[in-house]
């Protein structure tokens, strides 16, 4: 692992997330900047002292030079630091699971697809929800015909945290509103990246184009906390998304709607083991988790029985299975399938950056339609 | 009453509306284009015979003519009929309740808008969603600054009964989507009308300029049955709205949500007794219809205590009571104050068609910010 | 009517009730125990003043020396005040609409039965809950066997209006707390009663016997305000009931469930347009008022489409127009049927009474099983 | 870890409970009845071959033969094999992990209490529900004061798996409904012993006395499937308990509510991550898991921010977590405080079996106060 040390926030979940079901084993890492803390953030994980490094090129070349060197590992840091970090590893020949957005411009997101096409390297992109069991029964549902031709997809990924200046005294909050370390998009690159990719995988959709309208509420913030978006999908379907990081009393409040011919599905994070499903002229049913009747793939996302929540960590838990299920079936040579196969991979990430830029070139030109480059 | 006979649907409502709180009576009406049918349904409705007439032309003639004719008419046919009734009994110096949208062009709804003018007649518009005490509620808790500067707008009203071509066989679908007879806005125009009325009453702010993208999905239909909007308000608050007769699931889902500098307001249609007020760093609060300790004018439109639902007729019914109140001021020739000067009047009528006008513009433009003529 | 003038809670309720679908005309009362008040009230409510009425006897005079007297008067007076003035009324050939409970003691219960029983009157009591469409709409699903054998019911009613000593300063709290003008019943007799009946009503079971456990918790209080009672139906079945007033949180909380073989049903009156229905193996719906597909007396008691709520006096509405359709059949000669014959007569109000004793005996016996005299 | 092995469910949920927090490491086990097949299932869970035993009495002499035996063993095997497993390994010197009911009858539970005073060892009993961080939250305000002295308490815990003869062919059913391997108590002993202890704990009364009346709806079943207990507790509060385990659309429906003089806290486990409060003459809030202003204990049991679900895995993660705690806290003859002195352990065992001897005994003599024996 690569950052994730005292203090930070995501490190603690891809740990429980890569432990949970017993699919990997945490031995090295460079936790910290200050690699002093590092070290001791290190011990106290039970990591040997030799594999605790001063800094990620340290790792690379302390990993290499071993028989039993890490096969993949986490990049938890700011998104500023994905690309170099991601391309030394796959460089080294060591897998890489990173953090959303992939990167902080789409050139140095091309730049990263190139290096995953010629090491031939895997790279995960944690797009956490897509992680969760009732979104891939929905996605399922969606690509079954239960709903038929979507006609438009509602999606919106509100929170609260940010509604007052916290970036002045919050380790987490700064650097996400700082250009130079979190990209161009504000709010719509931190959590409308989620919200944009949760659209897609569940609707199946491409976009054709999206128009957007964003705004910062907070004084002297350099970027986006508020962000509306229009969307246009091929084959006619219409989206709308809304990203905020100024929504008090939305916690995590990501939320899913998916509206087709002949049924609609709607899927809310805060209470994710239920998919309300409802078919025309039916009534509205609540589908919920660990059922015998749902498809294959959303049973192999699940680990307990209807009525005993699973959550977040779970739907991590289920991307670190995923890519590793998905690593199995390379190195076995034999195709991805199952899990493995559905989880984001280099071009998910690639696309994300994609929308964030075309969004915010969008709203510099007073709102006008744009293509994303990649979708 | 014009129209709301046999078989029609929301002139009942004005019917119960009128009648709950015994501020009305039904005298006289001309019930249906069949004067026959007219007949009949006044007779069941305790109608003298002598006030039941074959069309407003009539009824106009023949309660000018009494000494104890009717003070307020209500007119409950399709939109296009609005202007030239509602014109004819304001020029009869007789008072005007109306459905929305108030005219289908606004060539139309200035001219009426002039009429009132210049008889001095009352012209009350039915937007009822406005009417519940709840949103009484909300509009007061941001106008006393309980939410602070408001900073963003979600408003949306899907429907389902018109996901399929229900227009073939079903006269209350028919008129709604033929463009001379409903006016330039299908889904924006029957319900967009509603949303942005009530974003606009409850935030207090005055739209500065839309932008839209409207969609048809049901084949052969002539107006959008799927609206969305970009709101621009003055002062730098932002909205977003969506309108759909398509959205599955959704009976009568109207929900605004107004989120603040210190606080936010949800509200559901469909849960009308709750208020869900989160102030900054606290707790969500539901808060309940019926308490005694909400804003006078919340509670001057309430009839049960907390936990005894009230529900649309009763929105429906503190419109009409909000109009006796009114016109009971007027005629006492003192300022209207309390509940009847909360109640819309012809300029929110005028209003809403503006928006129609701007929303349906911004649309065949290729998506532009379009400022409404009135607003 | 008698009662619920100035000041009275659920006078107002039955006079919307009487109102709202048309079916009433209210001409003649005695408002108020303090005559001059009753007056006063009667005039604002466009009342004759000749047809205002000191008490119930004058205008029972009165009334029955008319042609156009009264059909039937709505007795809104404290419990121990039911029987005499139903009595009255009845022997003089007036039906009676009576709140619940319908006497304070089982004696008097079984006379009124009598006085019906002789006089051939209809009197109708006003089980509020039971006029809720989605309660018809359960009540049929379990007749028609879409839960199988009911195997257990579950029902609640908490308050919290009586949480603290209220009474002392609150007219509607005082008499309930007092045994001689309430009953022997505190919380068990003003709500557990509508609880009982709710149960019996929707799941078609008769009680074999009942085992209670009452609670005082405000100080000072002569009567329960809580109440746990376990029940045994008929056939094997088991119920257990709760009613509380001192329940911090709850406003007007009745919640029904049952559970059959097949299938459950659930409803909870502060959310009354919705049924929760889940069939064995099936997933949970939402089935709600309004549709073309509930039960036809489902759809006799609904005035507006799904997702247009209706609230209690649409529910006490459905109660007294039931009263005037029992009415017109029995005028006409006609068998009872439809709506009619839905609605909660004196077995019912007698049955009540006879619950409260057989609770308050069993707890008094140091719990104990008891089975009511009639049920 | 003794059973847990393939096909079973509460043994994956330990091992997920074990690994999550990294405070254990999985090492050794006889995981199956069948020496075969509990092998097979060791390799496959990374266990070396020679710390796979055939059965527990194996594995405690092979344990304790070796310098780093195991701590502690985690008992998943039904009911009626606590008792002489768990004696084992105490008299061993190993600490134990114990499914509840602890034992089948109250002798062996006294006996094991014993057991445990003799040799100081600890048993720390699974009690899942009383792992939520929300449940530490309400516990917590109840102690504080923030509802006021307690008046009621409704417990509820309806599942709906064996609504129909699901034991013919389910082994997990199969023994629950045999009296010889699952004690007295059906639905009480399997579930209802879960409400109770988890209304004990939040509320910290003691109870004085039950009484029930148990039924068994499904044919052919030994114990009950339904249980109603009528409890009053020490100080003159009352309380309701309702166990099920034939309850349609119930998948794990455990709900607590408590009343107290100034405020009322409801809790649902399917929502865990929500605590309802509600202040004497206040309003309804909802408090979220993962915010700064929760008492010291939630925060200790939680692993991510508001609006981040946690569930079940993460409940049961805090009892291992905090049994890891109290045995660290032992091992350094420190006192066992914080997190590690809110796990259940043998007293909490005993009173369960206690509870469910009552309960029955209350049943079979015809529905009686019975005071447990411990309690």
């Amino acid at each position: 692992m690569i950052g994730g040390g005292e203090g930070a926030y995501i490190g603690g979940i891809h740990r429980f997330a890569a432990r949970l079901d017993n699919e990997y084993e945490l031995v090295a890492g460079a936790f910290d900047v200050n690699a002093e803390r590092g070290h001791a953030f290190a011990a106290q994980n039970y990591i040997a002292a030799d594999r605790s490094y001063n800094d990620y090129q340290a790792m690379i070349a302390g990993e290499t030079a071993r028989e039993d060197g890490v096969d993949v590992v986490a990049i938890c840091t700011p998104n500023f630091t994905h690309f170099p970090i991601a391309r030394a590893f796959l460089e080294a020949g060591i897998d890489v699971i990173c953090e959303k957005p992939l990167t902080t411009t789409l050139d140095d997101a091309e730049a990263l697809n190139e290096v995953v096409r010629s090491t031939g390297g895997f790279l995960g992109v944690t797009y956490t929800y897509s992680g969760y069991p009732m979104i891939m029964e929905a996605r399922n549902r969606v690509a079954e015909g239960l709903i038929g031709k979507v006609r438009t997809v509602q999606v919106e990924y509100p929170l609260e945290w940010m509604a007052t200046g916290v970036e002045l005294n919050n380790q987490q909050a700064a650097w996400r509103v700082d250009p130079k370390k979190n990209g161009r998009g504000g709010s719509i690159g931190d959590i409308g990246t989620h919200a944009y990719h949760l659209a897609g995988y569940v609707s199946g959709l491409k976009v054709e184009s999206v128009m957007a309208d964003l705004a910062t509420f907070v004084e002297g913030r350099a970027l986006d906390d508020n962000a509306h978006v229009m969307m246009r999908y091929e084959g006619g379907a219409r989206g709308l998304l809304w990203s905020s990081q100024v929504a008090i009393g939305c916690s995590n409040s990501l939320r899913l709607r998916v509206f087709g011919e002949t049924g609609s599905l709607c899927w809310f994070q805060e209470q994710p083991n239920e998919l309300i499903y409802t078919p025309l002229a039916g009534y509205t049913q609540t589908i919920k988790r660990g059922r015998d009747d749902l498809f294959d793939l959303t049973k192999a996302r699940t680990r307990t029985p209807p009525g005993h929540p699973e959550g977040y960590i779970e739907a991590f838990t289920n991307l670190y299975s995923g890519f590793a299920a998905a690593l199995r079936d390379r190195d076995r040579q034999r195709e991805i399938s199952g899990i493995g196969a559905a989880v984001p991979q280099i071009y998910e990430g690639l696309k994300g950056v994609a929308f964030v830029d075309a969004v915010v070139d969008s709203h510099e030109q007073g709102s006008v339609w744009i293509t994303p480059k990649y979708r």
